[in-house]
């Protein structure tokens, strides 16, 4: 096993868990929530999803739940953004959007590659994909007792959607998986940002 | 194995799924969902139930995970509102009832059977027959941030719980299990037309 | 195996199933949910924080899905609730919260041995341990489409994650297992007494 690869997939992954998290921990403030409840939201937007994926591929227990690391991570983000919410609220949206779109497309891309590694069907992993990207803020808004944002607007599950697609479609096509994976991650990340800049939303019903 | 009682069964749970999802289109574009809400909602409602059983009977990857024509069932059902969503709008009430309860139904009595199949104690079967018919229904009314339908109004889970119990009770007499399976799958679908057709309510507390 | 002791933890786990039980069931009530409702909620607020755990840890069918006797109390819980609701009711305020805070503890216990047993890694079985005690309200708050309660007042959840604390560290310390759980429960229940009788609650973002 390649380690220097390895390492480089849990620093992405952890870097992905830490913006999920201070993602989550920031729309907690919001919603005025107690130290703990922030924490919660911080945990459950970085690490619902793959635990979801975990659970529904019969990983258990979760990935996330095996190394105190990723837990840790989201923590480490909840408390930071607790401490410093004035600094944190008064960022500019590019940025923080920017960094979304990244954390979106590193976990519907390992959790592409991890529904591969567990054999599931091509149509399946692209599902599952998604879910990895999309399942902790949907549990956060469920948390909120709100209709999840992915449901009603934007291109956000569709830009993961979409590069799980590419990858799995670069797999197919013999390109090597780091190849495959960067591709799919780069379209993600740009569909999702091209969205954003140009005001794109999903059709309703005519 | 019979084949020709496999095919039957796989068509009549892609009946249901087809069904079930055709109405959770339907309460997505209530709800001003986009494409991507209504398929998810499509997806939730025909199979959520059935995902559910099967993580907590330990069937995991679900059974709708492993055959790709289920999820694609419940997506072609939410397209198809997706496009005809004026003629689906426009459809009478009663004939909706009616396939939903024969859903409702053909749910409950697959849920029932597999939790047997695994020997699940028959208190438990019952439940989870309960959870494969109404399950679906119950998370489609979580992301929609409402209080599940089931647990407020009407005989619904009732129902299910109902043909459920009719099934396993002709299986302790020793019926054949297709025949079981008919007569609790009948149970449930007259009762819950009865029901919605006499306007009966579960009693709230006195 | 030592069948006093045994029997003590089954009777120990199904009395907090017992509190839990009334409670979600008394909710429902003042929610105006009919007699199914109270007994989903019954169960869901008795059982859903150990039927999360047992499916996170991969411990399926969850233990009380094993054993008819869980949700037959928590059935039985629901029904005497649905029968006495005014006298539950008029019930006095402390006396319920001790009783829930003595559910709480147990649970709470109860959930970081079983992680413990699985071998989890302290930190995790910590998070496990609260999940097992606050994830029923959890559950049957967001059934209720509210925000859960834990998330946003009051000293609970940071009571059970105490109690789990100071029971991991007993265990460190070479303390039997029996002593470690009794410390453990009885410093959950002492601080949510002592949080609920001085109106602690966790600081919110600065």
């Amino acid at each position: 096993m390649n380690t220097t690869s390895d390492r480089l997939l849990l620093v992405a992954d952890l870097s992905g868990t830490f913006l999920f998290g201070l993602e989550g921990a920031r729309i907690a403030i919001t919603h005025d929530l107690d130290l703990l409840g922030i924490l919660v939201l911080a945990f459950s937007t970085a690490l619902a999803g793959g635990v979801i994926r975990d659970v529904l591929i019969g990983d258990v227990p979760p990935a996330s739940l095996r190394d105190w690391r990723y837990p840790a991570t989201a923590f480490l983000a909840g408390t930071i953004v607790f401490f410093l919410h004035r600094a944190v609220q008064a960022l500019p949206e590019t940025p923080l959007i920017a960094l979304d779109a990244a954390g979106l497309s590193l976990f519907a891309v390992a959790g592409t590659q991890k529904a591969m590694d567990f054999e599931m069907n091509p149509f399946i992993a692209v599902l599952l994909g998604t879910v990895t990207g999309v399942g902790g803020g949907t549990i956060r808004d469920i948390f909120l007792a709100q209709v999840p944002a992915v449901l009603r607007t934007d291109i956000y599950a569709t830009a993961a959607l979409f590069g799980s697609i590419v990858m799995i479609v670069a797999c197919r096509l013999k390109l090597p998986s780091t190849a495959s994976a960067l591709l799919g991650g780069t379209s993600c990340f740009l569909l999702r940002l091209l969205a954003f800049w140009q005001h794109w939303n999903l059709p309703k019903a005519p």
